[in-house]
C-alpha cells in the first residue's frame, strides 16, 4: 500500500483526459496511460510538467509538480479530436491493470478520466462503459452509479436504458439490491452511521394514488416498507419534483429511478464539479461527470474542476 | 377592463387556498370564492382583513388591506383539512366564471390557488385539472404547461402521464404544436423578440446516436430541423442532464419531454417561488407550483411565496 496514492487512468487519448491529467501534478496520483501522449500534450499546451515513467510496484514518492506514469503505450495515432480504434485495446488493458492493482490494495483507489465508448465498440470490443467493465473485473454483482455535488448525492436505480425500457427494469429485486448497496456504501465509504435515503417514485407525482401509473404503489412502496422494517432509514416513494427540495427534509442521498429523473438536477446543482462514484465495487472508484470533449482536446480550454473533485473525493472515500 | 385587476380563484376551501388569499390583500386582485370561508379563515388565523363582497361587473377600486370577493358560496361543510364533495360543483362554477370573465376582457388575467382533483372526481365530475378545464372553457387546442423560476423557464411536451405512456405520446404532431405555442407565447406574452429554446431528448444522452433509444433522432430531431428551417431558434435534441447547465448556452426556455425530466430541476432552482403558467390559452393564467396542503390549512404555516409570484408574473404577462 502506497500511502494515499491513487491511480488515475488518462482515458481516451484523443479527448481531454491527458490535458486534465497534466493539471493534477500537485496531487498524489499515478497516471495510467501513454507517457509519449502526455509529453506531446504538455508541449502543445506549453505546460512544464516533467513526466516520470515509474514501475507499478514501486512508483516512488510524489514530488509536487511532476507526474508519475505507469506506461500503457498506444499503438495507433494519437491526434487530439481524432479517434483511432487501434488504441482501444491498450486503453482497456490499462483500465484492467488499474482495477486489479486497486483490488490487490497496491493503490488506495481508482479515478478515471473519460473514455469514448463508441471507439471501443467500433474496434469490435463489446463494452458498455467504465462501470460495467470495472464491475466485471472486480466481480461486483450490482454496481450503483452515484453522483455527488457538494452535499447533494443522487443514486440511480437504472442507468443507460432507453426511456421505454425503464418501467420494466424497476423490479423489487433490483430496487432491493440497489438500496442495500447504497445503504452499505453510505455507511462504510461515506462514514454515515444511519444513512437517510429519499426514494423517488417512477411516475409523476409518484403515481398519484394509482391515477398516474401503478409501479409506485405496486413495486417501489413494498420494497421501501420491507427494507425500512429491516432497519434502513428510507422515505418514499416521493414525487421526484419534491424529492430534491427542502420539503423532502434532510437526507444523505436521493435514489432516482432513472437517468433523466436524477441527473438534470444534480448537474444543475453541481455544474463543473460533480463527481461520479461507483458504489458496490470492492475498490474505491470515482470519475468525472462529463465526456471526452473531443472538440476542445489539446486547446487548453478543458476545465479540470470535475476531475480534481473526483480525485479529492476518492481520497476521502479511500 | 378594470385597470390591472386580476381574478384569483381561492381553490379548494379545505386547503390552504383561502389562507393564501388572505395574505394578498396588498395586491390588486379580486377573489372568486366563498366570502364566509374567507371570513372564518381570517378569524381562525387572527388576520384583520376586511372582506368586501363585490359585483363582478363593478368590483370597485382596490383599497390596500381589504379583499374584494365575487361570491361563489359553497353548499357543503368547509372544515380545514376535510374534503367535501358537495363543494366541487361550486368550485368549478367559480373557475368557469373566472375564465369567461377574462375571456370577455373584464379582467386582465387569472391566477388560481390549488384545487384538489380527487374531490372533483369523487363528486362524479370528469376533471383532469385546471389546465385542461381552462383549455376547454376557452376553446384552446393545445395548452402548454410552463414553469417559471427567476430566469429559468421549463415547458413540458407531455404532462400528467404514467412514465410508460410517455414515449408513444412524443409524436411529431404534438411536438410541433407545443413548440409553436411555446415560441408564440414567449414572443407575445413574455415579449421576447426571437425566443431561443433548448429541446431535450427523450432518452438519456438524447439517445446517444441510437444506442439508447430511437425517438430522439427519429421524432424529435426532424421536428427541430423543420421548425428551425421555418425560422424558430431551436437547439436540440440535447441530453437533459446538460440542457439545464451553462454548457447549453443562453436560452429563453427549455422544453422537457416529460414531467420528471423538467420539474425536479425547476423546483430545485425555484423552491417556494416557482410559478406555473398555462401557455396556448387566449387569456393569461398563472398558478402556484404546489398543492392544497390539506394538513396545514388553517394553521398559519402556508407560505404565500409561490402564489404571490404567480400574481406578480400574471401582471407582467397581462
Amino acid at each position: 500500500m502506497t500511502g494515499q496514492t491513487l491511480l488515475l487512468t488518462a482515458g481516451e487519448p484523443a479527448g481531454i483526459g491527458p490535458d486534465l491529467c497534466l493539471q493534477l501534478a500537485d496531487e498524489d496520483v499515478v497516471i495510467v496511460g501513454d507517457p509519449r501522449v502526455l509529453m506531446e500534450r504538455a508541449e502543445r499546451l506549453s505546460l512544464a510538467v516533467p513526466i516520470d515513467i515509474v514501475d507499478a510496484d514501486a512508483p516512488g514518492v510524489h514530488e509536487p509538480g511532476r507526474l508519475r506514469v505507469i506506461a500503457f503505450p498506444f499503438p495507433g495515432a494519437v491526434v487530439p479530436g481524432k479517434l483511432d480504434t487501434a488504441n482501444a485495446r491498450a486503453l482497456l488493458d490499462g483500465l484492467r491493470f488499474a482495477a486489479e492493482a486497486c483490488l490487490a490494495e497496491q493503490y488506495h483507489g481508482l479515478v478515471t478520466a473519460p473514455l469514448q465508448k463508441s471507439v471501443v465498440n467500433d474496434a469490435g470490443i463489446p463494452f458498455s462503459g467504465h462501470t460495467e467493465f470495472l464491475a466485471e473485473v472486480t466481480a461486483a454483482a450490482m454496481p450503483v452509479m452515484l453522483l455527488v455535488a457538494d452535499s447533494l448525492r443522487v443514486a440511480l436505480a437504472t442507468t443507460h436504458l432507453p426511456l421505454s425500457a425503464v418501467p420494466a427494469a424497476i423490479t423489487e429485486q433490483r430496487l432491493t439490491q440497489v438500496l442495500k448497496v447504497l445503504d452499505h456504501d453510505l455507511r462504510h465509504r461515506f462514514d454515515i452511521a444511519q444513512p437517510s435515503i429519499v426514494v423517488c417514485g417512477l411516475n409523476p407525482h409518484a403515481g398519484e394514488g394509482g391515477h398516474l401509473g401503478s409501479e409506485d404503489d405496486a413495486v417501489i412502496r413494498p420494497v421501501v416498507e420491507a427494507l425500512s422494517a429491516a432497519g434502513m432509514n428510507l422515505r418514499g416513494p416521493l414525487p421526484a419534483d419534491t424529492a430534491f427540495t427542502p420539503s423532502a427534509g434532510q437526507h444523505d442521498a436521493v435514489l432516482a429511478m432513472y437517468h433523466d429523473q436524477g441527473l438534470p438536477v444534480l448537474k444543475y446543482a453541481g455544474f463543473g464539479h460533480a463527481v461520479n462514484v461507483t458504489l458496490g465495487l470492492p475498490v474505491v472508484r470515482t470519475s468525472v461527470d462529463h465526456g471526452t470533449a473531443l472538440d476542445i482536446a489539446g486547446t487548453g480550454k478543458a476545465d479540470v474542476g470535475s476531475l480534481r473533485a473526483a480525485v479529492q473525493l476518492a481520497r476521502v472515500l479511500a
